[in-house]
């Protein structure tokens, strides 16, 4: 089952936009079993179009086309499309009702020109779009099918699971299996030991399809079940599941659509637990992931980035001392850090990180990278140690990602 | 002069990676005034690839090709394309010389199989890479130029501005003209508005291209002058940047690789101030870009993310009674804040912001994106007052920037 991807706009070709949908489209085709050959990008034009459409039918069956189906003139991509196949554009009074009431919903006044995204050619079959006004459509041509959709990511995304995918399969029934997929999101764990904490499963003998995609600071495995059967189909990817989580289980922070945040936010409220932090080095990024939660007033009370000592003293009570004797960037001063956010604010615990994001500040005791992340709870202080080796802001970022696995790790009850 | 772009890669094709080095060529090309009519991307396969180069090259007069330039088996991409020009493959000393020496560099052992990087098409000629072992090469087909460059974005980067674009000057004289262009970065001023500030210059008609790149939060205004003498380039260009300072100064916070942030530090550390923030909706976004930058403990001393009202009182001195009259969002509770913590802090400069980042809490006096924002100094405490009509994510991101660039405006005297 060969695919080939079509992206249509001067945007594209004159470098204005980065095409994203070329990689969604090739993705979702890629867990279907399906494989892309042919991804290609011309402007807004006739010639270049037709040219592009003949070329790319040569060589592949099914052919997803996306971009240009907007209602201002050099939106030209359906009567291209009409014009190649040799077919005349009908108006479908559905759409084009669809399409008005949804002007007069946005309270946006009708201009005629909109009606040019109710015309498809004769004969296509609608792709419903639920997200806006330009509907997708297919057209077969003897064996092959070419599907037509909008070039907004949000909207193309929608209709490539919902429209495009389920036109292929029943266009080509042979090549139609039963999939599914998680996505497993990880952190602190390298391909190499993912690989190696699996191999004793022989998952690819198995039929289960393994990818492995970093997503910085995360690291993605995703599992892909593809049967001619949903019942085998669903069993094998219950096993598969089964089997990652039992090996990779204390690395797995979220799943799917799920975010760290998200997930901490959702065990927090679930269990009446407040947090405050106290920030070093990450500069108020724990704060800011714990803050873009909604509804995270429930939870969060504050934030303090205590960048100079006074900070520490004032705002943490992490006396003068410790900070001489140990270091601003120390065990002990990430303890009392935590300890004394928590205390301060009032809230059940109390998350901490001091370290040296660089690109200077390192010491052959302390280099570069060197990061103390604290936990406060009314029972007991963690602490953990790590040694960063990116650059300033991914030192940031990392440091912020193992801080916020430390609160999850504690909420669900995996370190005490 | 038609220009088409390759990329090479069962993971472009597979969906795995996003393929961004053809919207950063296609950019780079059109500076140039050059067009850019084909972008396609296949896996790593002789059989794909040499079709794809026989379309492409019947289409165009130069092609760029990235990709498969490693030295692993499924890297074929020079041999795909000597094969395809009936070229055979000769080792180039200097290069491998070259390769050797970067690994000991390195310290890493070499093997046989990098050998493989330094083999070329015979009669190619050398894209010398500075940043990798990869160098890429560019072989004429008649009056035709095929170059060839890694796929890594920074290598891929630096060969196109570098290697690529002086090559085709040279191939087609009649298409290389002196091209100047800069990019201003905006805030707070939409499309349209650009628009009407620079309509009465006719940019256009002077030979002066303008584009405008929305990326969020920021507008990228770029100019861009091509001309056939240098001296012409220069004069406009310097003509198209002093209208775009004069029609859009206020808006413009940093020029081409400058950011806001960064530019913030300079200005402190050059005036020996020091600031601190005390931030609600932000939730530690404004803390965090101004710690983004090395050295930044020199000009800040702390950041507090007040959630709850009582770390307001505690952190911030904000009296509940203010609270309680005027609400947590309200011009009185942010000029309190910044006057708060720069009291606390002993900095020069406190910056707050206090607003309701959604997706909940709005109501018909302070609707959902309600956010004031004040600057306190020594001499006077300043005061906005924004609405912002996004996500939860991007009001958080909005309001960090206007934040930022209150503080911008005052260091460079704008408010007072």
């Amino acid at each position: 089952m060969n695919i080939g991807i079509l992206t249509i706009g001067n945007e594209i070709t004159g470098g204005r936009i980065q095409d994203t949908n070329s990689a969604m489209i090739a993705r979702a085709m890629h867990r279907q079993g399906w494989i892309v050959t042919r991804m290609m990008s011309v402007g807004d034009n006739y010639d270049d179009i037709h040219d592009a459409l003949a070329y790319l039918l040569s060589h592949v069956e099914a052919l997803i086309i996306t971009g240009g189906l907007g209602p201002t003139a050099d939106d030209i991509t359906t009567e291209a499309v009409a014009k190649a196949f040799g077919l005349e554009l009908l108006r479908d009074e559905a759409v084009l009702a669809r399409i008005k009431d949804l002007f007069a919903k946005r309270g946006l006044p009708w201009t005629e020109n909109n009606a040019k995204q109710a015309l498809f050619p004769k004969g296509a079959k609608i792709i419903e779009n639920p997200l806006g006004t330009a509907a997708g459509f297919a057209v077969y041509k003897g064996k092959k099918v070419v599907m037509v959709i909008p070039g907004v990511p949000r909207e193309a995304e929608k209709l490539t699971l919902d429209g495009v995918i389920p036109i292929i399969r029943e266009a080509f029934p042979d090549a139609a299996l039963h999939v599914k997929s998680r996505t497993f999101r990880l952190f602190g764990i390298a391909e190499s030991a993912v690989d190696e904490a699996l191999s004793a499963d022989h998952l690819g003998e198995r039929g289960i399809g393994v990818g492995f995609y970093p997503h910085f600071p995360e690291n993605h495995l995703v599992i892909t079940v593809r049967e001619a059967s949903e019942e085998k189909a669903q069993t094998l990817f219950a096993e598969a599941c089964k089997i990652v989580e039992m090996r990779l289980g204390r690395y797995i922070f979220a799943k799917d659509d799920e975010s760290l945040a998200g997930n901490i936010a959702r065990l927090l409220i679930e269990r009446s637990l407040s947090v405050s932090t106290a920030e070093s080095c990450t500069g108020g990024l724990i704060a800011d992931s714990l803050t873009d939660i909604p509804g995270s007033s429930e939870y969060f009370e504050r934030g303090v980035v205590s960048y100079s000592n006074e900070a520490k003293k004032a705002l943490l009570n992490v006396p003068d001392n410790v900070i001489a004797e140990h270091g601003a960037v120390s065990e002990e001063t990430a303890r009392l850090m935590a300890e004394g956010i928590r205390e301060m604010s009032k809230t059940d615990l109390g998350l901490s990180v001091t370290g040296i994001a660089g690109p200077s500040g390192g010491s052959d005791e302390k280099p570069l990278g060197t990061t103390y992340i604290a936990l406060a709870a009314r029972e007991k202080t963690f602490c953990s140690h790590y040694t960063f080796r990116w650059n300033r802001r991914w030192n940031k970022i990392a440091a912020s990602q193992a801080a916020l696995l430390m609160l999850w790790r504690y909420l669900k009850g995996e370190i005490e």
